[in-house]
């Protein structure tokens, strides 16, 4: 049988995952490959550290070139996290002559258009199964078996830790902080979870599927983030009494003003696919104009998971297809942009809007007043008594009808300096 | 740009959807696939039939030979259903050089070894994404996504007329005729509806798929199906008192013993993903040992889900991705099949089942003592006061622990012969 050389560089939890696949379960690649791919090399930074899968002899290395020289190596999976010097390799890898698989989506998030002309100069290919949603294969059904739509919208759930942390607080009445420590002990989060619960990896991710559905080039920075940090079990209860769950959702929409994106906290309607998305799943719900609405449900991280779209990256580059998808699809190409994010100001949405209020008459009129004259439409309020018994404060929640994050964000800032409200009101948008 | 001339033969449905695709958006596909897709001609039985999409000048024809004959058409989508003569065309289009694309699941299921094996000696492709699920594109997800994987299991949805049946029942309390001629009103549904409510359907879609992911050579036929068409409302009733969905559930299940194939009315427990599809809507659970559990929803019909298929698999077939997946997963091949069928009778299951007894005591010893000969165990029992006040016959449903097909079905027989026993008794499957 046919035998097509490949490596991996890096030999964390990933790495690890892509080398039990490739040793182990040699036949399964080789029947859907119709070939070997036979693991040659592996490249660590320290070679005396333990490992969890026991390599034949010689193929465990500290040194690039080994790779790099290589010629009989077709194929590189690049699994180190970060920035640097996973650019700095990938450059070396691609100028070497190699096609690169890689699940690093910050590094594409950062410098895709870099990496992506580099590759497309040189001949060679990056596959990125694995950088987005894990084990969905959503960059290959965008990218190939959607492609005769204009996709329309996604809607997605593109960090497990946040969907993790939101269904502890929703499923057990944890609060933040403790569901946070609870993710933690499952390995869900790192010991610093900020790039997950601020939304900076859900927008990165989003910047990924945003270029490849809709030829947006966004910078993942622009994209407007609010993440989870500050949701508060008592909107989680009072979403549930209008019918909703909170979810992390980053959506890319298209409409004639441009292209629609951020990542937020949403309430979305109990019963529909993503409302029922919980633990460390991911999903995402694509709208194209031919096909209509597609789910997509799966693990959106995990070492088996992740190293199942890498394996599947290296069998499509051994096999020819990344390198045809790579020049049709001219992915970051610096040629065109086909649409420009809108404005995120005039970006419609229902609100749920919370505030804590004074609770004494004519509160309501200076709040729904204040609403009115920045045009925004009350559809539904609950109004609980006080939580606390001794307080004179309650709760009172409003749902708006469509209005924009511009017009709400303002009449909040001037609902927040009135004398009735006693804290910082919530915002919170309401997907369809 | 790079031109691809295809063609369509077969302008029903789905035919004028592809053309509509290829003529109006050929930007698009320009796009995605590097080239354009150029429709040079369509092939129709009867020219003179009006048409809901007007073609240019010259490309409508009632002779296949202006396909077969002109060597600059490469690709040729084949929208015949039946078997013949769509088989005998399949055959000449491959014959005359065609890369062929198919939506037929019918043909494929009947002679899919011979057309792939005359599509091998003749070094040309046949793709066939939307021949199960409709814009699912399950296929592409099976045979290439999750190539890391072994496939341990299928649990799909694959028949929408069906659910749309069982929606109806569920949702509206409306009995199965009222249903089924709800579901011809909407189209969902043939004046003859018997190859969808049988199970054929379903099952023909299951043996494309127990194919590409096991390597199963069986035949659609030799598939164990029970169909919908005596699905009671009061068992649906039932069904949910005990938290399930009843459910038409084609299964594919690797296991020690082979490869577990059945199409059945199921019960699935509420909350979910497959008790949750609804309506013409079709679903796929895919459990792969790397990957875990990855779900797939949408539209499992209709005219434009269909042809985002069709055109998905024209556009591989024309930059070459269908090529390279054909030779290297040998579909279909003769040379060999890597699981057998396991034997039906011996496949574990718990089991739902009603019985119609007569209201009096001892009856409900007899039929536990059948149970109990049979080795089948008694999870939970409902019975409730009889339905019809003037009767003396009440349902008994009992759900059982795990068993055997063939355990139940012989228990069955013998209850069925009790004289307190007043109808056929109803045995479904639960899901796990």
């Amino acid at each position: 049988m046919e035998k097509t050389k490949v490596a991996i560089v890096g030999m964390g939890t990933v790495g690890t995952g892509v080398a039990r696949l490739l040793l182990d379960y040699g036949d399964r690649t080789a029947r859907h490959a119709g070939r070997t791919l036979w693991l040659e090399k592996v490249v660590v930074r320290d070679r005396s550290r333990p490992r969890q899968i026991e390599l034949p002899q010689g193929v465990l290395t500290d040194d690039l070139r080994q790779v790099t020289d290589n010629p009989e190596i077709e194929v590189v999976a690049q699994l180190i996290g970060g920035l640097e010097p996973a650019r700095t390799i990938m450059l070396k890898l691609l100028e070497s002559g190699k096609n690169v698989v890689t699940a690093n989506k910050a590094l594409l998030a950062e410098h895709g258009p870099e990496l992506f002309d580099r590759a497309r100069e040189l001949g060679r290919s990056i596959a990125f199964e694995a950088s987005v949603a894990g084990g969905i294969p959503i960059i290959t059904n965008i990218g190939q078996c959607l492609s005769a739509n204009q996709i329309e919208s996604l809607h997605a759930i593109l960090n497990g830790t946040s969907n993790f942390i939101l269904s502890q607080m929703e499923e057990r009445g944890a609060d933040y902080a403790a569901s946070v420590a609870e993710a933690q002990r499952h390995g869900y989060a790192e010991a610093d979870p900020t790039m997950d619960v601020d939304g900076t990896d859900a927008a990165q991710k989003l910047a990924i599927l945003a270029h490849l559905a809709f030829g947006a080039r966004v910078h993942w920075s622009e994209i407007p983030r609010t993440g989870i940090d500050h949701v508060n079990i008592a909107d989680m209860r009072y979403a549930r009494e209008l019918g909703y769950r909170i979810k992390l959702l980053a959506v890319a929409r298209l409409v004639p003003e441009g292209l629609e994106l951020h990542v937020s906290p949403t309430l979305v309607r109990i019963g529909t696919p993503l409302a029922e998305v919980r633990g460390a799943y991911n999903a995402v719900r694509v709208v194209g104009d031919a096909v209509g609405s597609v789910f997509f449900h799966g693990l959106g991280a995990g070492q088996m998971p992740t190293a199942s779209a890498v394996v599947a990256d290296m069998i499509d580059t051994a096999v020819g297809r990344t390198g045809i998808t790579f020049r049709t699809l001219q992915l970051w190409s610096s040629q065109y942009a086909r649409v420009a994010p809108r404005d995120y100001d005039n970006v419609p949405s229902r609100y749920y809007l919370r505030f804590d209020v004074d609770d004494r008459p004519a509160v309501m009129a200076e709040i729904a007043g204040v609403l009115g004259r920045h045009a925004i439409s009350i559809a539904s309020v609950i109004q609980h008594e006080a939580e606390k018994p001794d307080t004179a404060i309650v709760p009172l929640v409003i749902m708006t009808h469509e209005t924009t994050e511009g017009a709400t964000r303002k009449a909040i800032e001037e609902i927040n300096r009135l004398e009735c409200v006693r804290s910082e009101a919530v915002r919170l948008r309401v997907g369809d």
